[in-house]
């Protein structure tokens, strides 16, 4: 031990991640001053409502009715941002904190996705911490890894499966073979979806760490609004029999990847290969993986939220700080972080996973190849499936002028070439409804 | 960028790390300046033959003969040892530039796991770096892992697949059905095996590593004398067989577990559940797993060695240096570091996989799982194969008095409970050969 003063922190923010955090400081406190050569104290907290049952003791701790009121007292060395949301209070206290010379630790992906170049910037001019780690898969961690264990690599690629909720339904779907709203259904129930999912399963919550892994990666400003979103309302059982039998799964994957046309970053359902690391993370496990000219792939994987593996996180963030080792947020000084291109999906090369309802008459399957031929697409396969007889609103597949479902796997193409492709073949009036597709990610 | 001195470095061991280290440097040099803040050249390297091919241009960096010269040059500030070996020019050019008041960065797990309490008790003298990043699991960041981004949590056990060439033997003997010689054979034609294959495939190396692993897991001294070692030469086709039957697969699996008795450490070919993730990590892949009690499980997967992935590892030690980030070695200081305890494999407690060739006459399998009985241990499962026609020295299962293979599976008991059983069952006489035992691990 060192003649450090212990380390005061002032937790904003008790909801089941700080109360989580007091939890981990009371049991392991003793050992992480061995470890780190500095107690680490709860100097205070702030919360919406006093008196709460919380599952921890706070008594004795000083209470702050307003989160900005501790974010700078005197009281503290170190604000914990647990509130939440991407405005208001968080915003607020997280501001307040910086400009009166406090580190910052914050769980709060939604904040720096949207604000983290100017609250980097705070951060940078008084050479304090703004730390993040809990942001990101929980206890996973990946923005260490990439701040500091990664950062002699030019880094190519950077992906993952970053939301609990939509791989645990996907998993369900998958499994059971259940249509998505009874499997979200469910989850609500359970307690594992929100009331309103949005957030979850249209690939917001993703996004925001998406944004934040970008910037980490690539060296850019984190912006929320260059991500491309796709959820995962619209996937199908059918498109589980599909991905079964053509050897792949199909996850809300989060890619963020190195073009020559600027940094392509997306959230959406995307066939990946069955043998790939990722394709076993099930149920609410987060991974995330990274490309480097040297390391090769490093894929972590571990529990992507929970009270006690997100306090595990910001602990680490807070023991960093305590033993004086502070970096830059987002790595580079925010003046050189290049401004996010967005090259746009149409741009995006891949293959393609393609199911269409084709109505069955003869030359149907040629048309339709031929558009893709047109587009200079080729198919890897291509799979007719006959409808089965008790399929609601199919008849059986056979009697000329019904639609039959009809998968296609394509090459690696250019999407605006497949969209026109799609587009002819609709306009063709050979398929009904719309066709789905689904990009795949080669891992 | 600050104003800070570019960080010098002599590096002594030109092999294919130092050459990639170098490589590294040269290719992405100048993106590390803008991140960490500092520059950082080669001021100096040293190895046994100098002018001799290594892919990577040393003109213009001062060659040292000696590498001890190199270790105390005023020419550097980090003196990074890739020399290998836990004696000699490793050992007293580490011990050197310590003394020199240099930090070290070094990817020797052999040093460390034999004179790391030593060679850390040097460096804390001094507050100086000794990272070892690179010693365990090459491109995986696994030391930082548990240095600092689990140090909130009390782990309870680590565990992994640490030696990419055993594993490599393994994953083809399943996948091919092939005998351990045979496999070795080829893998040494191809260059994935040494000439003596022993310190890989008999689980010195894991073992090196699993000392390093256990001391920054468990607060201990790393102590190489304190790992049970067992190696992969008496595993067998027929091993492989039964394991996939019964829904395992064999790793040579380095463990680390917190006991009642003081922390076992073993590595030994190991049944894992085919569905864990590990059972997936193939080839030459490393991955390594903690268990912390509030992080959960969290496991890293990467390439376990190379030239580049090493390299890689090593630059982010020395990035550290470079941010002024230092931490003990050990994340202890060496007088709080406990010894590590030798419960011995006896109090080991799991399952068992067992196979024997049991003679096949009337009351042999009764007295088999009389003797289990005697010693409380209860069976998950008894498979009586048949053996095949043409199983040289086997004749067909069912002429009387022959033996014939049996495979079991214990339910979780005491190592010395299943060896009294065993010694009881030779005793009697009905099995052929010594018994084949595989320890269970469950993931």
């Amino acid at each position: 031990m060192t003649d450090l003063p212990p380390l005061r922190l002032g937790i904003a923010g008790l909801g089941t991640v700080g109360a989580g955090l007091v939890s981990l400081l009371r049991e392991n406190g003793a050992a992480i001053a061995d470890r780190s050569g500095r107690s680490i104290e709860v100097a205070g907290v702030s919360a919406r409502t006093p008196g709460k049952d919380r599952g921890v003791d706070l008594t004795g701790i000083p209470w702050f009715a307003n989160a900005c009121d501790l974010a700078r007292s005197d009281s503290i060395d170190v604000f914990v941002e647990l509130i939440g949301g991407d405005e208001g209070p968080a915003l607020q206290s997280v501001e307040v904190a910086l400009e009166a010379g406090k580190h910052v630790v914050t769980a709060n992906k939604a904040l720096l996705a949207r604000h983290g170049v100017y609250l980097a910037g705070l951060a940078e001019k008084k050479g304090l911490a703004l730390n993040f780690e809990a942001a990101i898969a929980g206890g996973i961690p990946i923005v260490k890894g990439l701040r500091e264990s990664l950062l002699g690599n030019s880094i190519s690629r950077v992906y993952g499966i970053l939301n609990g909720t939509s791989n645990y339904i996907l998993t369900r779907m998958q499994r059971e073979g259940l249509p998505f709203a009874e499997v979200l259904a469910e989850a609500q129930a359970l307690g594992y979806a929100e009331a309103d999912p949005t957030f979850d399963v249209d690939g917001q919550d993703a996004g925001h760490k998406l944004a934040l892994l970008s910037a980490l990666a690539f060296g850019v400003r984190p912006d929320f609004g260059a991500i491309h979103l796709e959820g995962i309302r619209g996937i199908t059982p059918d498109d589980f029999d599909a991905a079964e039998e053509l050897g792949y799964r199909i996850k809300l994957l989060a890619v963020a990847i190195q073009t020559e046309n600027g940094i392509e970053a997306r959230v959406s359902p995307t066939m990946i290969p069955k043998t790939s690391a990722l394709a076993g993370v099930d149920g609410p496990l987060n991974s995330v993986a990274v490309e480097g000219d040297y390391s090769g792939l490093i894929i972590l994987a571990g529990p992507g939220a929970g009270s006690r593996a997100t306090a595990s996180s910001v602990a680490s963030d807070i023991i960093d700080i305590a033993r004086g080792h502070i970096s830059p947020p987002f790595i580079l000084p925010v003046a050189k972080l290049r401004q996010q291109t967005r090259p746009g999906m149409f741009s995006h090369e891949g293959g393609f996973y393609i199911r269409l309802s084709v109505f069955d008459r003869p030359g149907a399957i040629a048309a339709i190849a031929t558009r893709m031929a047109e587009q200079q697409i080729s198919l890897e396969s291509v799979v007719q499936k006959r409808a089965p007889l008790d399929l609601p609103g199919i008849s059986r597949a056979g009697q000329a002028g019904e639609p039959t479902p009809v998968v296609m796997i394509t090459h690696r193409t250019r999407e605006e070439r497949l969209r026109s492709a799609l587009a002819a073949i609709v306009e063709d009036g050979h398929v009904s409804g719309v066709p789905q597709t689904i990009r795949i990610e080669a891992l």
